[in-house]
């Protein structure tokens, strides 16, 4: 197959959600690029609001756009035939660069501030987008110590999956509600006559980035929820399976490739107990292990 | 047991994660009553700014509070022992209380901007607000029509129930976004001398019941996405299981308490295909057979 050992579950499904998701994150860019050249002073790092303009494009493509990608590399069916590792730091690769544009676009804006005497981090927009980057850079810590690191045990790695997954997807959702924030303070600051109440073009423009945002997270959200979507667990973590266990017409799938496994000490049967801890580990060995 | 025929895995972190975000939500509430009672005009039905204070106010409590409860009415295990059918109408009765809050909140804001000549839908808090109600809209009467009413056969319910998972929390989620730019736009618009940049008391105040707004709706997601939090399967639709099939510590559950099923035209073993299928029909029995 083109697309790596095993075919996935609606894969012309998949493929237009990829496509849109793509398209409309890289209209996203596209947009965020006119507002700033089209509609205002254009971009430079010189303290003037021209240096404040890295702040929408340089979050719109790396903290929205970047990151959505990193969120969605292990459902691309073709990588799927790649070694587990080589997906993990392209997608901790991917992370990394959207938190050090995010990073760069919020020292334009505190230099920005600074040079106009403008207080920072009044706004409910500077302190929820802060408190996003850092659960950010907390995310990305742990998630380069527990899962790329070969040191954590399998245990830990199933423990922290569920919530590594769960706070990945709601910092993505925190940052786009975080940009609509900062397209609201922006659009009302910056449009004086006429104001961002008499609908001026660029007002309507921009309007439509915060709504294309919305629809990017949203593809993006969907694709990464999808269950049948996942990554399919390594060969070696089926040997976890209760004996007897799988459901129906999995058998000639089971063939193991690696025989060899670290956990069979972990291997109980036979309890209920047991089939939830099989399912952890499964999660984790399709997951987490290299 | 206390909370119905069986027991609820982490009960006790359930617990603490429920009160937490009913306590969360209740200090919104109260929040957004002491901001329109102490900081802005108090709450009246005469197209003044007290008209307008409503909005918060409404929003807050049906459409973040009363709908996050409404996300997580099936998590909690003491209405275990209540039937399904009285779960759905609790959750149909809370969105539906929600919705209406919501548009009554959406009329103050109109009139209160007809009666000072202010534009209407102009903001991208406002076109992102309205898409969202229309959308809510739409999953309450479309919930109605597949899920309560009892014609739509199990294959349909089956299929939408996914659908009807994601837009749920996709619009909670969207919901709050949206209330975080109002609080934007409205600390912008009505803080003036003091502006929001110089940080009055009204400011640190408002910025704090948007935080509290992230963090009730990031607990409100947690607790509806832990699978084995989910309320469990209709002990009649583990006929559809494969034979053979479950996995290891299950059986002692599937004492069967209706053996009638309309289902079982659709019990195909031994296939992929039908362990899939067997999946989708159980989730489905889990969540939509009454």
């Amino acid at each position: 197959a083109v697309y790596g050992a095993r075919k996935m579950e609606d894969y012309g499904r998949f493929l237009v959600l990829l496509a849109s998701a793509l398209l409309v994150g890289f209209v996203t860019v596209i947009f965020s690029l006119v507002w700033v050249f089209h509609y205002r002073e254009g971009l430079s790092w010189d303290g003037s609001a021209r240096e404040f303009n890295w702040h929408p494009v340089l979050i719109i493509t790396g903290f929205v756009f970047i990151q959505g990608i990193a969120i969605i590399v292990y459902r691309l069916p073709w990588t799927w035939k790649c070694s587990k590792l080589l997906m993990k730091f392209i997608h901790a690769g991917l992370n990394t660069i959207a938190m050090i544009l995010a990073i760069v676009s919020m020292v334009a804006v505190f230099e920005y501030h600074n040079v106009s005497s403008i207080p920072n981090m009044y706004s409910l927009h500077s302190w929820i987008g802060l408190t996003a980057v850092i659960f950010y850079s907390l995310q990305l810590f742990l998630g380069f110590a527990v899962f790329l690191l070969p040191f954590a045990p399998v245990p830990v790695r199933a423990a922290l999956m569920p919530i590594h997954v769960y706070s990945g997807l709601t910092i993505f959702a925190t940052v786009i509600a975080t940009a609509l924030m900062g397209i609201t303070e922006k659009l009302i600051f910056s449009l004086k006559n006429p104001p961002y109440k008499a609908s001026p073009p660029e007002a309507t423009f921009v309007n439509c980035l915060g709504l294309l945002l919305v629809i990017f997270g949203a593809l993006v959200l969907w694709m990464a929820s999808r269950p049948h979507w996942k990554r399919p667990p390594e060969q070696n973590a089926k040997v976890l399976r209760p004996i007897g266990g799988p459901p129906g017409g999995t058998e000639a799938e089971s063939t193991m490739t690696d025989g060899s496994s670290a956990d069979k000490s972990e291997l109980r049967i036979n309890s209920e107990a047991a089939r939830k801890q099989t399912l952890k580990l499964d999660e984790a060995g399709q997951r987490s292990t290299m």
